[in-house]
């Protein structure tokens, strides 16, 4: 199916939008496949979230917040009050919010949206006016995300350069997919990479296969060799072999959650790989936008790791295709790990890179002086 | 087809053979299916090595040995001076040993059958006498590894619970396969894991995928539900995070070569599982027959290592399986990685434990006392 979309540029796109209809790129199925799934309401965002037909932290926030716009414009004649409106959408929401706990750009989201619903309670004369403020509240989310990354990739690439003895030559390895199929466009940490790529700095991107899902190799791979970036896919467990050959000048992954002491959690094998860039003075950088910052959070050990399914490693493609493993083997299978703040070099934000004064980050300190943190 | 072995015992075995007879497991279709391939000659072997039939570095220099003792069992009139047989075997020799380059349990086992070979070679009076000089060598081979990785598994048991503050209470993790599939029989690394489980002291095994063959999500996965010892598989990436929740209370693996001041080479991400074991405090173990020491090299950069086909990560099933990565991505694929020396807190042999004085080992020392490896 094709994408129904405005965009007509030829860059992937994990979200397809116009008013009223929504098409989530069924990222399951890549890279073999190219299939949009149409999305009608909140139940269709939430099954795709939860079944990762979409992930990646900005986009899940995103794709959630359009599933609900999409439901609501194609209400014909809202049977309540303003108030039963804003009600609606609020329950809506908090249903959304379940299908990833461990994504805070998800619940942050659906925090901003409420106040904006319950700001447009008090002007609203009817229930309308308060489903369309909520869609245009959505949309805004979409436009502002592209713009977003392309702060954080550009900021990313200028303090690279900046801190590196050779400005004029990269190689990073990244963990998971940050690209544009993980955010509404460009990406996070893929962004920095992309933007070092158009400097014409990057030598080489590294790509981790990402097990069990393979994010790495069935989407970041995809992308660079869509973008014609230079680009090495390895296996998860290489990485360190990688570092000790002198191949890599940095690390930069992305991140479901980061908390105020710069704690990150994102995907499971991140720590390993902040370990080993430690153990052979890689600097190891986190590239993610302001709204995965959890201020309410003082460490990462505040923050829930999701579980997913035995199937992921029994089985291949995420737990759908042919049997791998041996029957009747016990399975751990946490989908994020936590890195501790003391691994992590910097925190590359669409505002600038937050950087240590001694040894901590002073995120709070970050977040009101460039005034702008959605959970705040 | 069912395995024409002398053997009675219910335990999994990679190696069936009687004299002029051999059949190995096919452990590329496992755990799905149990075939046996017969073995008929060098060529046999030499294949199956390289295509990965059968793996583990015990483990294919037994098959190797037999599979060219099968060959000269059934030559039923060598047309040639004894001189001529003991050539030939010496050119199949090195021919095998080609299969697979790192494996130094492999050279090292040929350049010992060679000695026997030559040695037989004064004392014989037809071709004949060779050749059976040289079968009953390779017979003794394969009688010796499961007497050997007993013995490994037994003093890596005591061993660990003499190091250990609690020693009625192990929770380790492994890497790869290093059990009866990779060896005559028993294991090494996952030899001493079945002491433990005999000794009633194991509380749980935990064992990698083992990316890109999935060697441990595949063989030692099926190995542990077969002898019923309580395991959990998890993602290679995953096994940072399991330490830093206090569950694994040593690392053991296996090797494929240890240079004289103790560096190992070991599959791929052994080297990531000792590095973050390093950071958290765990006690990092090798377990190995005297015959994986190389005193010929004086550290692990001399150590070559093996590059595999990118089809390994790209499709499952070791490149034979559905596609899985996205096309025309490059590919890194080490088959191993050195572990230096340093993040090992001792080696495991079927002579004893070699551990540190002061802050080196002394391999050479150790085997010199106990007065046996195949490579001096």
């Amino acid at each position: 199916m094709a994408p129904d979309s405005k965009s007509s540029e030829n860059t992937l796109q994990a979200i397809c939008y116009k008013r009223g209809s929504l098409q989530l790129l069924d990222q399951r199925k890549l890279p073999l496949e190219t299939v949009y799934l149409p999305i009608q309401d909140a139940t269709d965002g939430w099954n795709a979230i939860r079944d990762m037909v979409v992930r990646g932290a900005p986009a899940i926030a995103i794709a959630a917040a359009l599933a609900l716009a999409v439901e609501v414009a194609n209400i014909k004649d809202f049977n309540g009050t303003v108030g039963e409106a804003a009600s609606f959408l609020e329950m809506k929401l908090d249903y959304l919010v379940s299908s990833r706990p461990t994504a805070v750009n998800l619940s942050d989201a659906a925090t901003k949206l409420k106040e904006i619903i319950s700001k447009a309670v008090s002007s609203a004369t009817v229930p309308e006016n308060v489903f369309l403020t909520f869609i245009e509240a959505a949309e805004v989310m979409l436009e502002d995300d592209v713009a977003s990354n392309k702060a954080i990739g550009s900021y990313g690439a200028n303090f690279l350069q900046q801190q590196q003895k050779n400005p004029m030559r990269f190689s990073v390895l990244t963990h998971c997919n940050t690209g544009s199929l993980a955010t509404a466009g460009y990406g996070t940490a893929l962004g920095v990479i992309r933007a070092l790529h158009a400097k014409g700095v990057l030598e080489r991107a590294y790509c981790t296969e990402t097990r069990p899902f393979n994010q790495g190799s069935r989407l970041t791979a995809f992308e660079l060799v869509h973008e014609k970036i230079p680009a090495t896919l390895i296996a998860d467990s290489a990485a360190a072999a990688l570092m000790k050959e002198g191949r890599v000048s940095a690390v930069i992954v992305g991140a479901d959650r980061v908390a105020s002491n710069g704690d990150t959690a994102n995907k499971i094998g991140t720590y390993s790989l902040a370990l080993c860039a430690m153990y052979h003075h890689i600097p190891f950088y986190v590239a993610a936008p302001l709204s995965s910052i959890d201020l309410s959070l003082s460490s990462g050990q505040e923050i829930i790791i999701e579980e997913r399914s035995a199937k992921e490693l029994l089985n291949t493609r995420g737990g759908l295709g042919e049997q791998v493993a041996a029957s009747g083997i016990s399975v751990w299978n946490p989908a994020f790990d936590v890195t501790p703040a003391n691994l992590i070099a910097g925190i590359i934000t669409e505002k600038g890179v937050i950087t240590k004064s001694g040894d901590a980050f002073d995120i709070k300190d970050f977040v009101k002086k460039v005034g702008c943190n959605s959970s705040v």
